[in-house]
């Protein structure tokens, strides 16, 4: 269905702005990145580094500062660009009323062929469950879901409205799918929310353990690909992307918008750096800290994170480093 | 309504201690910390460091070993003063049975205007609901709680007897605000429970992500201020003060009693000690473990925290260290 | 109830594999470590090192590869060892269907005098609780449970299939016992699941905090000592052994298989490899990251673990590194 819309004038008179290179009829109904917005969407610079990307969008309006000078590019001026951006999601993507109903599975719910339903478990409104899953006791599916067939849900699990589950997933009990990811600006000293309108989305044969959550991206997707396997109490930030055949074990968190291609490996209590990719094949070591990219079939340690070897070699060096002061002491060159 | 009392004669009986210079017929009825008790209030000294502090306070009674040497203080010599002062808060605060009731909403719970509540989910006895607070299926708020107006509460989240909760506050899924803090004391080998009898208040805009946990106080509150921000699979322990506006990434641990001013950013991951405090607007970056006070304004990194730019440095030569240590080698000085 | 068996000349048919020194006839009915397998028992060799322990197994069958050269050791040869136990494991130990039903508490539970139940709290066939136990709402207790009394399970609290439990055990809000261990075996790149046919067993007067998860046995218990206390957000791992009286503080981690002595503390955030074992009365501070053995009564820090006091001196000897390198350049040594 399709959502709201507003003018270009309508925003620039919600958000006090001034309109700059765009007509001001324009309609917009979607916001997007820069480099994927088109005619009726709106986009929006706040980091000037990303300035260059601005003079190459094709966004019918674009949300900048006084001093962002972006040519001839159709802008709407305003004093805080992250904030405006963060009210117009908000009118873009109003959040729908929760809709409760007073039993157990929404009468607008379709159950597919031997779907088995534990005792207080919910199904809500429009959520289409596969033939033969399994939800346990205490299950909580809200609205708009689209789970698969043979999935098998243990008891507290929750997913959130709109979360889409491939097929024989099985997600172990209280992990939590499509919950806020974490954003906020800061305005005058006070956080505002970013509304966070996107989803979660996992793929064929995943396994999510108990108590790990996974966050509904800010604008689209949040996704963990085919096949990977996730641990207990871990963490998937909104918009990260999680490559197929992975494993991560226990007390992994992964930051926002962070990449990780296929087949990588993360041991126990790894975390990483927010909008970095972590190469096809790449191994992480338990506890490390990973803060940058991290190349195909890198195998890295530490916190920060270095390629393996070197932390072998630095933790080594570390620990001879007290004896070594104090000789360098004694010869008289300390 | 005032709980059981004591006097000192019945707690010199119970704990087979001996009284001086208190009249046997003191009322007890309180248990507090050695500055904040006044004449009718129980406190105890276990840490010789806090004896100054025992030597100037007003308490009613304190529980004290025979070393103690508390001058003209009314004193119970006990063996254990910490073991005594654990058995005394169970006396002085007992817990109450739970009391489950057969349906959703208990008959002695107060649900203001506008309301909703989800399937499966549950209202304890006198507890007071805000007007048009969002309550999903299987959420579970305990008796005695005290919930704000235009909260929501996502599904799985639980507020245990006696939480505080401001206006519009959001509780992400199965999060937990009011569990026991992890106190115990050893007895002989064994771990004997120190009854958590305090209780959350969390303030006004507050959101709490998914699968966090937020302990009850021991004595009095754990207190989250209002306007702060916390992520998912965070852990806030037992008489933690976090200030106002302060915003706390995934997995981020506070010990107990560490108080945190306004306008703190924790990243990811960090961990720290209890009973420090980190001043306002300081900032702590990713898997960072801060081991004592942070001033304000101050940016930490590492574990052990340093400052950020010691880190940064420390960090490239630990980087260099393994090379240094070859040419030390090759010039013969090592 | 016994479960299914199967000939050796079955398995290998299955498993397309190649019987040596085994009749065809033999009956395997469980599926053992090496040096635990009798007569009706199969084993498997998958790492060479393990080669020895093979070679002395009683095992009625063990699976290897055609490099393994056991001598007269009854084998069955296959290409993947790792996997046909895998295999082997979801035949012999089949999981059974999830026994919903349509109220609280399954006809077949056997609930103790005084047990209190609260509202949308499930309880499974065979299941039995305890006198005095107290459930509170939204609690779900699989099948098969055995559950002392005087326990206390708090809202949202999870126990699998299985999961038994002593006397005077307290679980916290949604905190989970008994989900699938995290176990894989790569197949050709694709993560294969070992099934997790194992309980968890937790000992009397153990506290589990909010959020923790314990995770079932790939084969045989999880266990959790007597007295042993465990604070919010913890993950102990498929086959961790945690002896008497220990004491876990929140976000701590325990890999695979790893066994803890008794009164072992750990502090918050500590993670250790798997398979290694922690010493009676051993301390790990705050965050530390354990990689191997640690001796009774040693006091571990840091990240690779370090004996504390080494630790200590290498985080003052990384402080002064940079002033030490600055120096070593001036003097024209590096």
């Amino acid at each position: 269905m399709p959502g709201p819309s507003l003018t270009a004038l309508e925003l620039a008179q919600r958000l006090e702005g001034t309109l700059q290179g765009c007509p001001p009829d324009r309609v917009l109904t979607r916001v997007l990145p820069l480099d994927e917005a088109g005619e009726g969407d709106l986009s929006f610079l706040s980091n000037p580094k990303y300035r260059a990307k601005a003079h190459e969008s094709a966004a019918g309006l674009i949300l900048a500062d006084a001093g962002a000078d972006l040519g001839d590019r159709p802008v709407l001026v305003v004093k805080n660009p992250y904030w405006a951006f963060a009210q117009a999601v908000g009118w873009l993507y109003p959040e729908p009323e929760p809709e409760f109903h007073d039993g157990p599975v929404h009468p607008a719910a379709r159950l597919g062929e031997g779907v088995r339903l534990g005792y207080g478990a919910t199904v809500g409104a429009r959520t289409v469950i596969g033939a033969r899953t399994r939800i346990h006791p205490g299950v909580h599916i809200a609205e708009d879901c689209v789970v698969g067939e043979d999935c098998e849900f243990f008891p507290g699990a929750v997913l959130y409205r709109g979360t889409r589950v491939g097929d024989r997933v099985r997600v172990h009990a209280n992990a939590v799918l499509g919950s806020d990811g974490f954003g906020y600006v800061p305005v005058q000293g006070v956080h505002r929310k970013i509304p966070q309108v996107g989803w979660v989305e996992v793929g064929d044969d995943v396994e999510i353990g108990a108590a790990s959550t996974v966050d509904r991206g800010a604008l689209g997707p949040t996704r963990v690909g085919a096949g990977t396997k996730i641990d207990n109490l871990c963490q998937i930030a909104h918009n990260v992307q999680v490559g197929e055949h992975c494993v991560m074990a226990s007390m992994t968190g992964i930051s926002g918008s962070t990449t990780l291609g296929h087949h990588v490996t993360l041991a126990g209590k790894v975390g990483t750096a927010g909008h970095i990719h972590i190469g096809n094949g790449a191994i992480c070591t338990g506890n490390c800290m990973v803060g940058k990219d991290v190349p195909d079939g890198a195998m890295m340690s530490g916190h920060l994170a270095r390629p393996h070897r070197d932390w072998l070699e630095a933790q080594a060096a570390l620990g001879r480093l007290p004896g070594v002061l104090r000789t360098l002491k004694q010869k008289g060159i300390l």
